[in-house]
């Protein structure tokens, strides 16, 4: 099995993790077609895909405008799945965009994928996020599911449609439930989309870290090579006893060591520590690690690039880059949402 | 601690559970408001509150038009909210209906709440179906949640909201969820509304009755006046460990046992099993009965009608006042969703 001219549908293909995974399976010899209409604010960026234009296709439009899909989907051998708004903070301003595009989009895009290609294999980018407050590290999958967010609600709705559309077969779906994912190709420009893309911005400006709380909070990046060996691994598996699987990185570290860490290899720079904001507070879910026993056992793979080569690679690629992950000259009060090109906010909908 | 004077509002008071729980509260002296919009498919019927019209207020304008709520919501002591749409059946034909009815609307309504009422008790009527082919029985609150139809996904994204906005002490809710209920004041007129509302319109109208598949699987109907008592408790309840509580009937009796009892206790019936239609097999979830521990430890109390005690009642009913709940020159193919009256089944989006 393998990916040579096999045709792949990545959703989300412009953003951080979706435009890596589209490298990878254009490196592998595969028939790569993006969807991506670059929603403001969840961090697409045609630059992404630079070196590999004239090899894809790209659709640029939203994945709920299913009619012009049609082709995409009715061809397509894996479907990756990975649109969507991935920002708690976002969510929690603007809840109704976060349902449109996480909820009522992927509603309509899986009724696509069961009406022209029924039966295909999709990989959707699920989150952790749908966990919230961990009762226990580290965190399998059996865990309740009891997000503290609207983002986390919105997404746990998607994993529920993948979920429910392959017990009666009308999809092959996976779920995977990432934890952080850092490396090149996150946008930096976004608020709010992270601590990972913000101490990047930070460091790669030159500027100190500050960590909310103590900084003793554990979290388990993985490096977005290694993300994408998952999904590329997921697409693959013929059999799959579990369609809900964790991906989480090889180390579990402190915030503060992790700031530490960017502080040290991008530079001479300090990190401090300052009480929770109120609106994160409430949304903060304290320590986090994964268990990967459910992954090494479906895919026998697990991932192995520490945090301190990943990073040197991600501030490399960045240092070459940065200019197409800047954007200084616009604050974005509230992430710059209501008022930029993307999506409407409003759902329009009315009792007739 | 009582309903005396209070004001509570009723979402869906029109409905089944909700007409019953506006007339209880009603007799304990309470000052209610019930929001309704009559949406076809259901089940309002503004007849089931006919006996107290001139006592109460009733807002013709769906749960999310919050602008028209604002005064009801602020005044309210408990807020009951039981706006939805109940059918498994609905959501498989019209999935972005049931997404439009059970979340983004209540996605409105809670946000109206927090802003108008912050803090305020809210009783949400959630379902035994979030839950699924169960893993074992009787089933308690522990067990995953994995809903079969879509009406589960969304009936299970408003519990979320419920318990994210709960748990930062944005609204003071409390989720029940309910079994099948049954008694005075079901649709009959609507099909795929569940079994015991199709049994009741069969035996009612002299026609036998059908069971899918061997009929041995089981259901614990609760009566309404239970469920109902559930809501009572529910709303005045000081402090609340568990803000998710099943609430179930006081006997698991088999498809068949119930259908020969609704046949015998109807007249001279007969029941015969049939195989399961396609559409049906695959959201069908098996047998099914509640563990009410958790409710009796924290309200003190348990449902106890008989489902013979219960049905007597409910046909007592019915063979006064059948006329106001069948409508049997309207055969309402699709169950007449789509060219009826009632809120559009298609969400207005685009990227703009």
């Amino acid at each position: 099995m393998s990916y040579r001219n096999a045709s792949v549908v990545i959703t989300g293909g412009l953003g951080f993790i979706g435009s890596n995974l589209a490298l990878r399976l254009a490196k592998e010899g595969a028939q790569v077609t993006i969807i991506d209409p670059l929603i403001t604010g969840c961090g697409g960026n045609e630059h992404n895909v630079a070196t590999i234009r004239d090899a894809i296709e790209v659709i640029p439009h939203d994945i709920s405008e299913t009619k012009r899909l049609a082709g995409a989907i009715r061809g397509a051998k894996v479907i990756f799945n990975l649109a969507g708004e991935i920002s708690h903070i976002h969510s929690m301003e603007f809840p109704e965009r976060d349902l449109l595009i996480n909820t009522v989009a992927q509603l309509r895009f899986l009724q696509a994928c069961v009406t022209y290609n029924p039966g295909v294999r999709v990989v959707y980018a699920g989150t952790r996020q749908v966990y919230g407050r961990p009762d226990y590290l580290p965190m399998d999958e059996r865990h309740p599911v009891r997000p503290v967010d609207f983002n986390g609600v919105h997404k746990y709705a998607a994993n529920m449609y993948h979920d429910m559309l392959s017990r009666s077969g009308q999809i092959d779906g996976i779920v995977l439930r990432l934890t952080n994912v850092y490396g090149p190709r996150m946008s930096l420009a976004i608020p709010c989309q992270g601590f990972l893309s913000t101490f990047l911005r930070l460091v790669l400006t030159g500027q100190n870290l500050e960590v909310f709380g103590d900084g003793r909070q554990l979290r388990d990046p993985i490096y977005v090579d290694d993300a994408v060996e998952a999904f590329v691994r997921a697409g693959l598996a013929a059999t799959v006893e579990q369609r809900t699987i964790n991906v989480g990185g090889p180390q579990a570290l402190s915030l503060l060591d992790i700031a530490k860490t960017c502080a040290r290899l991008a530079g001479d720079l300090t990190v401090s520590t300052r009480p929770f904001p109120e609106d994160r507070a409430m949304i903060d879910i304290g320590s986090y690690s994964t268990d990967t026993s459910q992954f090494e056992r479906s895919f026998g793979w697990k991932p192995s690039i520490t945090f301190e080569q990943g990073l040197a690679a991600t501030l490399s690629y960045y240092r070459a880059e940065l200019p197409h992950y800047l954007d200084p000259n616009d604050p974005r009060p509230n992430c710059g949402l209501p008022e930029h090109k993307g999506i409407q906010h409003r759902l329009l909908y009315s009792a007739v």
